[in-house]
């Protein structure tokens, strides 16, 4: 038998989240830290996860007709420059890579508008061209983190980033919506993370776009996490590139272009989001192993509650179920290790089940423990998988739901922000303000303007100008 | 109508191979070349390729228990120097980041052994981590390419990079075969690319392997192309790295090392293997459109004609079909464009044939016409596909077979690598003899040991020594 290390997690959600959520991600092996600074080494556990984010987008990106492409690592300098907002915005991030040759300085990319752009420019010719729809599955440098938060914040981190051009102003709008409505699914529906939709302000919006639009999670520590962004990026980037299409008129236009992208940063959401003092909770449909066998035996018993305990394994398939079959662990350390890694179903099976006809169901995410009889074992699997799922969000929802403070005044909005709640206030829009709110709140910031609005009346909450909108603020990742 | 450019490749593959290949790939939209120097762009339609190899790839992985996993494109320069061999070898080719920090200078990484097996060396504790398999989609960068081949050789480029770690030499050599193997299958069966496998000579094995393994395919212009190699690391890596485990013995051991790759550079095989002075031909399996269907009608029959086509889109769909209705472009004009885009097989309809209950169809390989009945033709559609793939596999192994050129003598060898043959030659091994065949055959190399030897008596080709074994010589990209 293997000595048996304690590999649980010491540290409280409620107490300490950073290092709660360093050791969930280190002792589940989603994550960990590399000998690089600022950067991460996504293990195969986090990958796994990552991969089941990326077959889920690969086929609404087929089903809205974008296709993959890949674009060099490297951006000129001179690309940089010709958008002068972009320059400007991603000016402290950029690495640079140091070359013997003459001529012009390469970045490492911090995001692909301007390499892509210079080539969409030789490849769109006429209306026939549009719409062009491309992304891109890449690794993406930002120099300026030096200290990793793993999948939150890190030198170099994995996304996709699609980039799309039209002829008019209109179809750009809506698509730019559309994929943002995509994000919202893919967190709401596969990683059971509610998030807030809305537009960014002035000063939070993406460096070169007309507007941005975003999705926003509420983490337990009362911190925002932004996890996907679409932008409109008018026609700012094709006038800096020359992109320019001839259309049905036979006269030249200058079309729109949209690009929207999110990270491996959605991992960090998922794993706050839902994980508690016993390791990782993942929700069913992100799971890569939804369900475990534990089999329970003295050597006199092995032969029987394994033959079961098989086909079991096989009558769940559908399931991605897994057996551990291992002797040299204990059922014991079994249990804390598939809890460590958020299994969602836990499965036992012992002699006294096998006499009963039945097994043992233990849910990761409320611990509940229920004997079932094995006839139809697999359509009640399938039920409390979806049930785990479904509980998991609504959860997390009436977490978020409760977090939303509506507030009238500055002191209030100040208290909300205080007691690690969204302050949902009145704002001008000014990017004055903005900072002042920043200032004073220790650091709160504006997350978005929701889409849906109620009625604006009165006073900006922080000057004494008029409204424009109401606007979620929260300190944030 | 548009004006319908003239967009057919003016190079023939028989007089101006680098010339043919690049508008090949160009006017196909399979890559274009960047503003980045020694850089290139995958295009949707090169990249819709790569997915098919990479879906096609992680099938075979998760078959044989590889994960995926994401290390950092980051690697400290003394990583480099722990291997000695290594470090040499990939002196020339890395490339460099600038960073305002001080101490270390990070590598963007040639390859990933030194940053991979640094993890490795805390991850593994017990026989009970073994055999560990790690598998890692990513970019590559090797700097001292500052001419692009597309797909060929360019600056970066995408890989996977396989490194497994057991305990037993064995195994290690078992697996190592396992993975060539799978290799092979891959660019024969999937790419109908046929390979020679073997091992590498002491000159041309990977720095600080123990031995290589490769496939080398043979170009039509006398190349022969590496297309996937896997290395035996011996216990090297694992020692500089400080890898060790404890045994089933309760003692402390130092395990054997496997890392195995291929590259975007596949493709380049592929399409230079089969196309042709028209454009791009691509084997049915991996291509991303398998057949399309062009209607042909004047305006009083178009609308019974692109019934009838949809009719049998639907019917023909488990083939990846698409059916080009648009009015803009001529028939003739869409038979150029997906001649030229290399897609497997046509299928013409027009409303005689509809009087006639058949199409036409006519295969991209061969150019052949056949008029069919539509009964059955799901059926009739898949045996043609079939035997596209079959024929272009068969036609490619005849020209590698007729290739290869036994030699007794050095002026043998010269003059069979003159015709742009391959010379199969016996061979005493030694580093110098390589290096004069190389002078003295204006560039011809060892391209691999193959695994089944013929009987190897007497002189090695060039030198007095005894011949060791066989080897096939070859100039290459």
């Amino acid at each position: 038998m293997a000595k048996e290390e304690n590999k649980g997690i010491t540290a409280k959600k409620s107490e300490d989240m950073p290092e709660w959520y360093s050791q969930v991600c280190l002792k589940a092996e989603l994550a960990d830290y590399s000998p690089v600074k600022g950067t991460m080494i996504i293990r195969p556990y986090g990958y796994a996860v990552w991969q089941k984010i990326t077959d889920y987008f690969n086929k609404v990106l087929e089903e809205k007709k974008v296709k993959n492409a890949y674009f060099p690592l490297f951006i000129p300098e001179s690309f940089f420059k010709r958008e002068a907002e972009h320059a400007k915005g991603f000016a402290p991030e950029v690495a640079w890579i140091e070359t013997k040759e003459q001529g012009e300085k390469y970045a490492l990319r911090p995001t692909s508008e301007t390499i892509m752009y210079d080539s969409y420019s030789k490849w769109i010719r006429s209306w026939r061209d549009l719409p062009l729809r491309i992304n891109q599955w890449c690794n993406i440098v930002r120099w300026e983190v030096s200290d990793c938060k793993l999948f939150i914040r890190s030198r170099e981190f994995l996304w996709q980033e699609g980039h799309c051009v039209y002829e008019a102003e209109g179809e750009c709008d809506n698509e730019t919506l559309m994929f943002l409505g995509e994000y919202k699914k893919l967190c709401e529906e596969l990683l059971a993370v509610p998030v807030l939709a809305g537009k960014k302000t002035e000063k939070e919006k993406f460096a070169g776009a007309k507007y941005t639009t975003t999705i926003e999670a509420f983490m337990p520590d009362g911190k925002a996490l932004q996890c996907g962004t679409s932008h409109n990026l008018g026609q700012g980037f094709a006038k800096a590139f020359n992109i320019k299409y001839l259309g049905k008129d036979e006269k030249e236009h200058t079309p729109w272009q949209s690009s929207w992208g999110f990270s491996t940063r959605l991992i960090g959401a998922l794993v706050m989001t839902h994980s508690d003092d016993k390791g990782l909770v993942l929700p069913p449909k992100i799971a890569p192993t939804k369900v475990v066998i534990i089999p329970i035996y003295k050597e006199v018993d092995k032969a029987a509650v394994l033959k079961k305990a098989n086909e079991i394994k096989n009558k769940l398939k559908k399931y991605s179920v897994e057996l551990d079959e291992r002797d040299e662990y204990t059922p014991g350390w079994k249990f804390n290790e598939y809890e460590l890694k958020g299994i969602p179903l836990r499965i036992e099976i012992g002699p006294k089940d096998l006499e009963k006809n039945q097994v043992v169901l233990v849910r990761r995410d409320n611990g509940e423990k229920k004997a079932v009889s094995i006839e139809n074992l697999d359509v009640k699997v399938g039920e409390m998988l979806l049930d785990i799922q479904n509980s998991l969000f609504k959860r997390a929802s009436e977490y978020l739901e409760k977090s939303i403070i509506k507030v009238d005044n500055f002191e209030q909005l100040n208290n909300a922000i205080k007691h690690r709640k969204i302050a949902f206030a009145k704002f001008c829009g000014s990017i004055e303000c903005e900072e002042h709110i920043k200032e004073k709140t220790g650091g709160a910031s504006s997350r978005c303007i929701p889409f849906t609005q109620p009625p604006v009346k009165g006073e900006c909450v922080r000057c004494s100008e008029a409204a424009r909108y109401w606007v979620y603020f929260a300190k944030s990742y």
